[in-house]
């Protein structure tokens, strides 16, 4: 049968094939993740979504959430949805089962959220927050704050947020205004306005748990002066009863070109004087204990992009297995039969560019996922810091790159279907409008590529990219020796070394007086990192299926290995040469952007 | 004070210093269209654009059409530009003053298009398609047809259509079945079902006149046995006077990603066997007659896309301007104050980038009609083809390429915006989503590159693309001697040369056996092609702007000039290197696409 969402077959090669995640199980850590266990969750997850999750990705879409007096209402059939994840305890995938969570590996928990975000991200986004919320209060809390939210927030009777943005202060988190004050019985009282709040208010839950972003009266200026206090909206008493509502208005919702199920909310705090909220971590640490959260949060971003962009890939090329539309190019005469649409040239091309990309955006993420089970399971302090090196660095890709490909994919999966993409008969509009938050929230992608540059080219000294340098050759060395890739792997590593030299250039530029040059080529910089990534996990991928070929793999089996090396192949053949095109620009540094005059951009 | 839809001063460079349009009036053709009289019409337009079209632009959005018992509802507020429209005659621009026209240069009308396109191209989409069934009138009617119908279409009291697709005859036209039986009258009996019709039903007008697209009873199959009828909604009688109601019903209208206000028409003709058609032209020639309205109605729909990529830089662009947020990045410490986004080097990448296109763009598309007007007032036969061989060549880069950078700025518009251009306060996420149309109808951008491959590429034994090569290369010798220009000459040569020869293996390879490679690399093609001929424009430009700062060209002038020669660097020095990168791709004529079998595609 067609499938929706996401290819399967594609998703158990990478867990098991490309990053052997069984092997995982070996550990103690994760020792009852075998691979039947695997499988099984996956196999649920997967039903989740199909049945579930994807039949009310439209309706939410048109039903949207309804504000009234401060109250708001998410799609009636949502709640249903939500009813059957908090049952089958899907909201804290890896967590700690102390806790309420499930303890899985990340590289399975990313392959879940492939099924989830395709199905319906605008409705798990509010469950991510909740975990990202509940994370903070796990990582930062007293015992106290813990014993009060923690299980509830990860078993998802309460709802979680993170009250960062306000109007004046969206990119520049340090201009923002909200105060604290302290107490004499310790808590904190909060005044301020926040902007851009998922889940800020809605039905779901019977409370829901802010991190709020403010100042203490009295503290420096900037980012370095702000601090995080958790902010419920029902007070929460010692006891864990609730009390009273703690002064936390939800004053508005977005009216947005996509997801419009998950409610964008206005948030006032204190209109009354009477919202409160306790410390959590220190005083004005709390951007630190953003930061913590925005590898997670940037990665499940790249998550949701890349799920729209499988689903309306999936949508596709079943259209175009079915839709019969013109003649055969080869075909002699006008009276030959029309021919299903994935037969001509052109619709090829776009289908197996949306392949490569999703392959490659796929495999990417859940090694950034491994790479963190890594973490858990090294006893090494050097390895750990190896993996996170290596997560630190490819997290702009995860979140930059990878969406900014997928609202691509998303484009032409709605050409594939003609006039009919454009219409909401299908789900390829929508998934077009939901991608293009992707690029903006959990810092625009124009912010990732600052990022790259900025921190994360130079992090640990260098060693980190010299780290992926090293993890993308040895990729390379096997795929050298196997009959059919050497072309393929000379490509790459051509690309790859290419890629150190621009590396070198451009981090050189950053910190010379010709830094606004440099940072006016980062977001090239992160396309043409994001390339050879991409290169590299589909040779990677290519060389399994090699070695799975050679081992005598047939049938099904061996259509599928063969589509992993023309997915490499394509990209290799057709992308690459336009990275090396894209390097040769950064290497010649015009800096025609930065050395123009403001009024010569005209306009006035 | 900051202008929205577009940028004025640059609209009157191309008219009066690029194209020097003036000389136009010259000719006794076009003697009533001084520089005067030209400042005037565009004046008017933008004045018209600004103050009545672009203001319902987002309320159109949100109510979008009504549809009851075959009957549609345009927004109320649409009424009153409609009747702004008619009073200033703004509906035929080009067309014959004894019809009702205007008889401007194309040119001329390109720049009034510009406007209102930018201001509200849902609205003038149902003006165009007027126009373009009016064209048809004009060009293939008998004078009994032109009496009856012409003047009432040109002058708007009627409205127009064109009845082309059906369920299964999308992008595939000879597959329609539409049928017409001719009765003892010499009229014809239509029946038939026609889906995506822009404006087929809609209350803005008494009458509405579609041509249909239909198949006379034992024509062949395929697209030479379909002929052109004229199918009034309310029978016209022989006087002029209108009859009744002519069994053609509107039985739904398409939901749609954006253009809401533009009603989307599921038409059924001749359901109670009383719909009557008249044949418009030659029996089995009725693609013919399409293909004659073809070129207009692609650049229209370029030009639709470039209002949408202009009107979206220019708010993205006052928005820099204004919105402070984050330090400058030379600036010392935290403690420096906010700057206006447009001082921060991503942006500014962002905002030359969306200049740089939609000036080259803009330049493209008059162009195009700039050479239609040449076919005007020439009375050489041999100059005439010369340029219908360029117009020819360039439609397709018009309509496809345009669109498809069009699209990217919008989407970089909203990016612009953050958070906020998500949000549907601003304009900006709908300019991204009307945008989306214009790369599927008038033939799906896939098609134009066919197009450009298939038959533009070698139109004339390949001499079309020979001038277009000439051309180039006298903008590029001009530019050569001009001091700061020449390099910038010299890579513009390259690319040039670069094309032709890529021109020639692909255009080689089309025709061998090949082919089927050689169309999966057709778009990539277009792509080349376009970004040479952007080139071509912005070095024109550039050549213009030195020779007038040259001539002591001062203050706003010269900031004037020196964006044009910084659009001009920008382009070739940051996106021309790409473009080596994707003629190499063509030039390696990878297969893999086509090889594939169609298993391996996954997903089942």
């Amino acid at each position: 049968m067609a499938q929706v969402i996401t290819d399967k077959r594609d998703v158990d090669f990478v867990l098991h094939e490309q990053l052997e995640v069984e092997k995982l199980s070996k550990h103690e850590h994760f020792s009852e993740f075998t691979k039947k266990t695997v499988d099984l969750i996956i196999s649920e997850a997967r039903n989740l979504a199909v049945k579930e999750m994807l039949p009310v990705l439209k309706i939410g879409d048109e039903e949207g959430c309804k504000f009234e007096n401060g109250t708001v209402r998410v799609p009636e059939s949502y709640h249903r949805v939500y009813e059957l994840f908090k049952e089958g305890e899907w909201l804290s995938l890896c967590d700690d089962p102390g806790w309420g969570g499930q303890g899985m590996p990340a590289t399975v928990s990313l392959a879940v959220k492939n099924y989830f975000h395709g199905a319906n991200f605008p409705f798990t986004l509010a469950i991510l927050l909740i975990h990202g919320a509940g994370k903070l209060v796990e990582k930062f809390g007293t015992e106290k704050q813990k014993k009060l939210f923690l299980k509830n927030m990860y078993t998802g009777r309460w709802g979680g947020t993170m009250l960062l943005t306000e109007p004046q202060a969206g990119s520049d988190v340090g201009a923002l205004t909200t105060t604290a004050v302290k107490n004499p019985d310790g808590a904190y009282s909060i005044t301020g306005n926040k902007i851009f709040i998922s889940s800020g208010e809605h039905d779901l839950t019977e409370n829901i748990i802010h991190p709020v972003l403010a100042r203490i009266e009295g503290a420096p200026a900037g980012t370095s002066g702000i601090s995080l206090f958790l902010v419920p909206k029902i007070w929460v008493n010692d006891d864990g009863s609730l009390g009273g509502p703690n002064d936390v208005i939800c004053t508005g919702i977005e009216e947005k070109m996509g997801i419009h199920s998950s409610p964008t909310c206005s948030m006032t705090l204190g209109s009354k004087g009477q919202c409160r909220g306790t410390l959590l971590g220190d005083e004005n640490k709390g951007m630190r204990a953003m930061f913590v959260m925005m590898n997670e949060a940037r990665l499940d971003v790249g998550m949701q992009a890349l799920g729209c962009a499988c689903a309306s890939f999936q949508n596709a090329l079943n259209y175009a297995r079915e839709r019969v539309q013109g003649r055969h190019l080869l075909a002699g005469g006008k009276d030959a039969a029309p021919v299903p649409i994935i037969q001509h040239p052109d619709v090829r091309r776009m289908l197996l560019s949306m392949k490569a990309y999703t392959e490659g955006c796929r495999s990417l993420l859940y090694f950034t996922g491994f790479c963190e089970d890594n973490i858990r399971i090294s006893s090494d302090p050097a390895e750990k810091a190896r993996y996170q090196g290596l997560i630190d660095l490819l997290i702009p890709i995860a979140k930059g790159y990878v969406s900014d490909r997928s609202f691509e994919i998303c484009s032409q999966g709605v050409q594939i279907f003609g006039g009919y993409g454009y219409t909401k008969e299908y789900l390829q509009e929508q998934y077009l409008r939901d991608c293009k938050i992707t690029h903006i929230y959990e810092g625009t992608n124009g912010i990732q590529a600052m990022d790259l540059l900025g921190r994360k080219l130079g992090l640990n000294k260098g060693q980190s990219f010299r780290d992926l340098l090293f993890e993308i050759r040895k990729t390379i060395e096997t795929a050298k020796k196997l009959t059919g890739l050497e072309d393929m792997a000379e490509k790459t590593a051509a690309v790859t070394a290419e890629l150190e030299k621009t590396a070198g250039f451009i981090g050189g530029m950053a910190a010379s007086d010709k830094a606004l040059t440099a940072y006016s080529h980062a977001y090239t910089f992160m396309d043409v990192t994001g390339d050879t990534v991409l290169a590299w996990m589909l040779l990677w991928r290519a060389a399994v299926a090699a070695q799975k070929l050679q081992a005598g793999a047939k049938g099904k089996d061996a259509v599928f290995y063969e589509g992993q090396i023309a997915s490499a192949r394509f990209f290799i053949n057709t992308v690459l040469p336009v990275s090396h095109g894209k390097m040769a620009v950064i290497l010649a540094a015009d800096s025609t952007a930065t050395d123009l005059s403001d009024d010569a951009f005209g306009g006035k």
